[in-house]
């Protein structure tokens, strides 16, 4: 695994997984759909960020992808609290569908989806207060399960912004309280991007005390 | 086909369709949210309208499509353009696909889904004013695809509440013009929903010259 391009590069997960891709020397295609959001990555060879604007067309999308020869596509980007559900659909739904095209156009086969606990559990939607989200993200989820992408796909628990704590449970039982500081779940995606064993799973992903480097070679 | 099941009866196409259905001796079983949306629907043995909600669960759904034995399935309900996005996810989407995992539950195979032309052209949709409708349509009408049902999906033009012309155009060339009265479209559901020959197809529906009998045929 020699880079990664990062859809929602600018977003919270997004901003912590730049720099630990580059610190294991992972170039990072940083995602961004405004160029003033370059100044808040780090200055290194191993960092890049690239104009991309997931309102393009999969065309468009599979050419950002062309031009920056990449191994692995991760998607961590989302519509955010602040959007109307709109967003959710526009950006959630299908602007993650249309990466998956494009990745697939560009003969890119390895694609990290950031996802959501509960997103594979209908019966727990009502409750969630996130129930629009969590259709958005599961009818995306079962998009990409469908391609012939090497997927993984990660469904954090609630995110919070403590210091990672490197030590994660994997699918745990109660998942009600389940949460993960963003740090430990950008650390999951940089160690798991380059594991082929994880291709073709979902995993729900909450705080443990488990190292994440030994889960990352189950 | 002696009975239907129409989800959304009480929507504007709903209400133009039970009498339609009841005219050529199909039962029709009228899915209502409120009870007292019963009276809005004629007073026939043909005609039964019956509790019903798309935010049950795909296991009271099933029940309620098993408690009242049906051929079919005809899908016309809509979150409305007075809701929010929110419902577009909840109704358009994610109510629209239990309602086919009901089905499939309950061994009902006859599904017609009223769908919106554009639907299948993501291209259309960043003009189209209703992109969010669009994307939901789209995700709902692909997963009928992917099932074993026998589905006909049906993408009207823009609605309009002309009286019905009996004659209609499929598939028509110039789709950004493209209207139809809500009554020529409940007019070709009634048509097709015991037409083997629609199984597995879907249309565009404008106004045009042809008259509906004629195209079920086909």
């Amino acid at each position: 695994m020699n880079s990664v391009f990062v859809i929602g590069a600018h977003g919270q997960i997004g901003q912590l997984l730049i720099p630990k891709l580059a610190a294991k020397g992972i170039k990072a295609y940083a995602g961004i759909r405004d160029d003033k959001q370059a100044k808040n990555f780090p200055t290194d060879d191993l960092v890049l960020p690239v104009h991309f604007d997931l309102n393009a067309s999969v065309k468009e999308i599979a050419e950002c992808f062309e031009q920056n020869r990449v191994d692995a596509i991760v998607f961590t980007a989302g519509s955010g609290g602040g959007t109307g559900d709109d967003q959710t659909l526009i950006i959630d739904l299908d602007g993650a569908v249309k990466s998956m095209e494009a990745a697939q156009v560009a003969g890119i086969k390895r694609y990290v989806m950031v996802s959501s606990i509960g997103s594979d559990k209908r019966e727990l939607w009502d409750k969630s207060g996130i129930k629009p989200y969590l259709i958005a993200k599961h009818y995306a989820d079962a998009e990409l399960q469908r391609t012939d992408l090497d997927y993984t796909i990660l469904r954090p628990g609630m995110l919070t912004n403590d210091p990672g704590r490197g030590r994660i449970s994997v699918n745990p039982e109660n998942k009600s309280k389940t949460s993960i500081p963003r740090a430990d779940v950008a650390e999951v995606i940089a160690e798991i991007v380059g594991n082929r064993a994880t291709t073709g799973k979902s995993y729900t992903l909450g705080s443990g005390d488990t190292p994440i480097a030994r889960h990352s070679k189950d």
